[in-house]
Parts: C-alpha cells; sequence; structure tokens
C-alpha cells in the first residue's frame, strides 16, 4: 500500500476548500455569538462511558474505542459533542439559570453517513440550557437559520416533527423497549411493510395512527389531517400546537422560509424528547438536509443534573458544498533581495492587511499559487505597488 | 467512576479561555495568509505508516492506534500534523515551485509533555516547501514572530541551533544509529554525565566538542567560541554562518527581539536536517518556549518527493496562557415577547453585529452570563437601547 493513501471516507481537505470552511467557521461563530452563545472546546477523547451515557446504541456503534495508556481504562473518540456539552452545562458550568453554548470541532465516526459522506465531519452547534418553553425551541431554530444565511444560503427550508407525536399514538399500549426502538426505525425508515408487520397486533386505532404517520408530510394541512386521524388524545394535540406556533413565528420572521411537516421523522440519535427539525438549503436540482435539531430535555441526566435543553448541529464539511464560495482577496508578488528597504515595504503592506506573495531567488519563473494581480517593483529607488498587467507590458 | 470526570492531562476549555483561544486562531491564520500560506485540514486519522514513517521512535510512543473497522487495518490519530502536511505537498498538490501551506486543528497524545501539558494541544503551523535556501528557514522565522506578534505577545525571543553543528562534530566518527540517538538524547537534556560515558572512547577532539556543546549557550560570542573549540571543519563553519546571517536579518528587522543561540539543542521530533528555531515569549518571571521550527528536508521523502522544507509549529492551549487576554465585547440585554416589532428590532441588532441576549419568560431575576451594559425598552411604542444603569434607576 503507497504511504499516501488515506482510509476510505476519509479525506484532507485543499486549500480553496480549506478557505472556504474557514471563513464558514467564522460565520456561523459570530451569529452565534450575536444570539449571546458562548464557545466551549470539549476534547476529543473521554472515559467511554461519559460519551456514551443515554445516548443509545447509534452513536455507540459510531464511536471508535482506544485504551489510555495512562490509565488502562477505555477510552473514545467523539462521534458527537451534544453529550459533552451537556456534561459541560451540568457539571462545569453549573449555572441555576439560562446557558446558552456552542461549538465547532472535528467528530470521528467508525461508519460513514452514506456512499459519499465523510467519517470526520466537522461539527458545529449550538445548544441553550435551562428552558422548557417553547421560546428556547423558537431561538435554536431562528438561530440556525440566522447561521445559514450567514454562510450565504438562500431558499431555506425547515421541516418540523415531535417525537411527542409517536409518544401520543402509542399511548395506553405498553411495549417492551426493544419492540418501540425497531417501530421507531420503521418510522425513521419510513418503511411501510416492517410498520405494518410491527403494527400488526395494536389495536385498530394505534395501527391505523402508525400506518398514517409516514403519509402526514407536506405543508400546514398535515398539522390538521393528524388532528382527524391520530389517537392520542391531548397530548398529542399539545405537539401539533407547539409545531403550529412554531411555524408561524418563522413565517412571520421570514415568509420566503419554506415551513414543512414530517410527523414520522425519527432519524438521528436517541436522546431526542420534544420537537425536532431539520433545515435544507436548495443544493442543485434536489433540497438537501444542512442542519438537524430539536429538543433533548434527558442528556445531562446521566451528569447528574436533568435540565431542558434545545440545539441543532451541522457538518460545516457538508455545508461548503452548498454554500456560494467568497470571492478570492488578490494578492501581491515581490521579489527577494537582501535589501532593507523591500522587506520594510512588504511588512507594511502585509500590516495593512496585504497578502504578499515572496518570489524565492530562483523561483522567478514559476507560476503564481496565489492570484496576484499587483507586484512590489523599484521606481527611483522607492518599493511601490504597480498592477501585474502594466508590469508585464 | 463519575461520569463527568475526563482522563488525565484532557481538560474541556470553558468559554472566557475558549473565546481567547478562537480570537487567538484568527490572528495566527490572518498572519499566515498575509504571508501567502495557504490553509489545508488533513484528516484526525490516517494509516499509522503513513504518520509515522521517516518521524522516529517519539513520535511512536505519543500516537495513540486504533483498528479500522472498515479494512481491518490499523489507523493512528495524529500526533503532529507535519508529516501529514509533507504528504499533502507531495502528493496531492504536487506543485513543481514552492508550496505554503499552514493549518490549525488537534493533535493527540497518549502521554503529556509535562506535569501541566494537555494531550490534546491545539497544533498551529506553517510549513514552506521546494526552497533549500535560507530565504526560508528566514521566511517562517519572520512568520513565526509576526504571528506572536499578532497575538499581543511582547518581549520576544528566538535561540538558533543547528543540527548539523552536531552532524560536524561526529563527522569521521562512524558511529551505529543507536548511539548516535543516545548521543543526540543526552545533549537535548544537557545531560553532562550521560554524555562523557557516551563521549568517553572518541578522538579527544570530537569527545571534547561534544562536551563543549552544553555550554555554547549564550549571545553571539558563543558563535566565535564555537568556530574556536568545535571540530567540524567546513559543514561547522557553514552552519555557523548560516546562524549568523539570520541572526543579522532578525535583528535588523526588529532590534527589539533577543536572539541567542543554543547549539547543544536538538529537542522536539528527528525530523530536522538543518536550522532550528525556539521562539519564547515573557510569561510571568522566566522565559516560556511557544514555538519550535526550523528545516526538515526529508520528511515528504517516504511520499515519493524529497523536497526542502522549512516550518515552525505552536500549541494554542499553551499560547492563550502567555497572550493578553483581549478585552469583552459588551452585549445588550432584551425581554421576550410574542410581539413582531420587539423581535424585529433585535433580529436588526443583530445584523449590525451586536451580541444581544434575550430573557425568555420565567428567568428576569437571574444573572446575566454575558457582560450586559445596555439593554432593550419600549418607549412612546417604539423598542431602544438604553444604557443599563439608566434603566435600573
Amino acid at each position: 500500500m503507497s504511504a499516501w493513501l488515506l482510509p476510505d471516507h476519509i479525506a484532507d481537505v485543499l486549500p480553496s476548500e480549506a478557505r472556504h470552511i474557514e471563513d464558514l467557521r467564522r460565520s456561523l461563530l459570530e451569529a452565534a455569538r450575536r444570539y449571546g452563545y458562548e464557545l466551549v472546546i470539549p476534547p476529543l477523547l473521554e472515559h467511554l462511558e461519559s460519551l456514551l451515557t443515554g445516548t443509545g446504541e447509534a452513536l455507540d456503534l459510531q464511536t471508535f474505542k482506544l485504551v489510555d495508556q495512562l490509565s488502562g481504562r477505555m477510552l473514545g473518540l467523539r462521534a458527537d459533542t451534544t453529550p459533552q456539552v451537556a456534561r459541560i452545562d451540568a457539571h462545569l458550568l453549573n449555572r441555576r439559570g439560562i446557558t446558552r453554548l456552542c461549538y465547532c470541532g472535528p467528530v470521528v465516526h467508525t461508519r460513514a453517513g452514506g456512499a459519499h459522506g465523510s467519517r470526520e465531519p466537522l461539527q458545529f452547534g449550538a445548544e441553550i440550557y435551562g428552558h422548557a418553553g417553547l421560546e428556547a425551541d423558537l431561538e435554536v431554530l431562528e438561530l440556525a437559520l440566522d447561521a445559514l444565511r450567514a454562510a450565504g444560503l438562500s431558499r431555506l427550508g425547515v421541516d418540523l416533527g415531535d417525537v411527542r407525536i409517536v409518544d401520543a399514538v402509542l399511548d395506553g399500549c405498553p411495549l417492551p423497549p426493544a419492540r418501540i426502538a425497531r417501530l421507531h426505525a420503521a418510522l425513521a425508515a419510513k418503511d411501510a411493510a416492517a410498520l405494518a408487520a410491527l403494527a400488526a397486533e395494536l389495536p385498530p386505532a394505534v395501527r391505523d395512527g402508525l400506518l398514517a404517520l409516514p403519509e402526514l408530510y407536506g405543508d400546514a394541512a398535515v398539522l390538521a389531517e393528524a388532528r382527524r386521524r391520530l389517537p392520542g388524545g391531548e397530548r398529542l394535540q399539545r405537539a401539533l400546537d407547539d409545531l403550529a406556533w412554531l411555524a408561524d413565528r418563522l413565517h412571520e420572521r421570514d415568509p420566503l422560509v419554506s415551513v414543512t411537516f414530517d410527523l414520522a421523522d425519527l432519524r438521528g440519535y436517541a436522546y431526542y424528547t420534544g420537537v425536532r427539525f431539520s433545515l435544507f438549503g436548495a443544493g442543485g436540482a434536489e433540497r438537501q438536509e444542512i442542519a438537524r435539531g430539536g429538543r433533548y430535555d434527558e442528556v445531562g441526566a446521566v451528569f447528574g443534573r436533568r435540565r431542558p435543553a434545545a440545539g441543532f448541529s451541522l457538518d460545516l464539511k457538508q455545508l461548503v458544498r452548498l454554500a456560494p464560495a467568497p470571492a478570492l482577496r488578490p494578492a501581491i508578488r515581490a521579489p527577494w533581495r537582501d535589501d532593507g528597504a523591500l522587506r520594510a515595504a512588504i511588512a507594511q503592506l502585509r500590516a495593512a492587511g496585504e497578502t504578499v506573495v515572496c518570489v524565492l531567488p530562483g523561483h522567478e519563473h514559476e507560476v503564481d499559487e496565489f492570484a496576484c494581480d499587483r507586484t512590489l517593483v523599484e521606481r527611483d529607488g522607492a518599493w511601490v505597488v504597480q498592477p501585474l498587467a502594466a508590469q508585464a507590458s
């Protein structure tokens, strides 16, 4: 095997894309800062039990394990940042009131999300702890939309769902957890055959409700249809009321954002407990999911603090493919001479923010990798900047 | 064990320090951009043989190993970024001329560097490939100094050394590689006893030269003393000439930077082949090493391209402890109401770059985590910003 071959679904990010990712990173962190979200940097490695408690089997399978030589204990390479941020909220900050946190760093997965997915997403996210009301759900949704706007995306769409809807439909049918997990998986995959088999022996109203869920996808008419077709009583009605309230606020803020509903959406990690949302951007012909979030009130419980929580996350390596690339900032080419005046002129240009690329001795005939549109030339004993075309003529 | 306990030498970075690190990250990347260094983002995980080839035992011991479930092959978690950047230069970019690259991301070590060291440094670095002349060494040195100035550090110091000096002293004494490695280790540790034992059977001139090296530390007088006391012929003289040339250029550019020499310095990874430097900042009473760099012409050889290379790297988690903290940008506190005019006023302030922290219902009496100096109040039907003191009165 050649030493330069990388593992499958692992890739270098080369200059033009890396520069764009860095720009996006700053835009997203600035958006979060404007909402009052404070940056934290949790570690890549933790004790395995801290990373996995209460987060379900999917995260366990995604997590690389390794042995700590210092303690002999098992460590995990983080596959998701949310359990870490919940730990920070619960234990390190331990504030009584609301805590708003954001983060941006790599996570590592044992297996890729799809055929073209990366095993090293660059995860950005924002989370609010300490408020159980819908105002928190709305705030993270609006922050997520603002962050994507700051990244240059237009034609944004929001899909709303709620974990409580399936719970309400199943209310009164005590099922073993493994069966519920299989039902959730069938709903997440919109697998009608598996769903029919799993629901076959349930009471008719529950069965019909479950089978109806994958069809309850679309605009606001879906909510009215759900009120008619689903069992679930007051719990169901409250979840649907919440979704309608959120959709109204989003529409009021920006009528151009298309809000749709997907009442069977249960994809992603198992820690969600209420409202869930997906954000879409227009990438080519079809819409692509860019960010996912919602409410997960139980995540901090294992760290001794059962706090209300809502948030979202996205992968910058995916976002960069959909966001419009920023314009290149052109550079200045400078010759190299052992000349204090030249070196002072270069230092001055750099101090003013310019990119100055020195052509080192012997490299005068190489192609610039940077887009140089100006050059530094000596004119009457002084170093001055000239357009490159003028110098070439 | 409590789930919130982290492994030894692994820590969360909490908001105030994380914000400072993010500011430093931007300053350093901007400094590199002004010199024409392009950002790359190599992966955290690679096949072990790509990470370790030609880099010596120290890096191997520092590298966490894990198994790739997709291929069954052994992967390493990167402990240093330089071999990855050399791979990118050699294989992916494969440019004929000069390539300038920079990076900023976490590396992970199996063991901490010191009693208070982190096993997860945040490594920033810049590297220039393709130029064998001293101009490249000078460029990375000046970039490193400018980057530290951009981070707010003053009273900077540079220690210069050169791997070729020890090589020249040992010239004509064919020693087995293991013996040379032990000599290097004794010199790096300035362990006079070990050095004396290892040098005992060598020719007197070589032995005296080796024993003199740890004393050859200080200002420019060291170079003259080395010319007198060390064997090594023309190779030695050339290395000393190079150090003198670099010191003169650094002094010319900024007479406030103190340049010293440490001719026995061999610390760090084994890939250095020429000039080496350490950068120091004043942290409290004693000076602390912040960055380290030099020339490492052989690093890309294993990837099929033996290119000249020079560069430096530093740990942002260490730098943040020495750099002056930036001033807090004060925020605006806003009430929460289901009121379109209020929400529009908040959106407008945020679009102008302000941090607006919403006080969600029921949290009116909590202490602000942000330093809010203004508040949004309704006055004659409009939402206006007021100083906080005025509102409290």
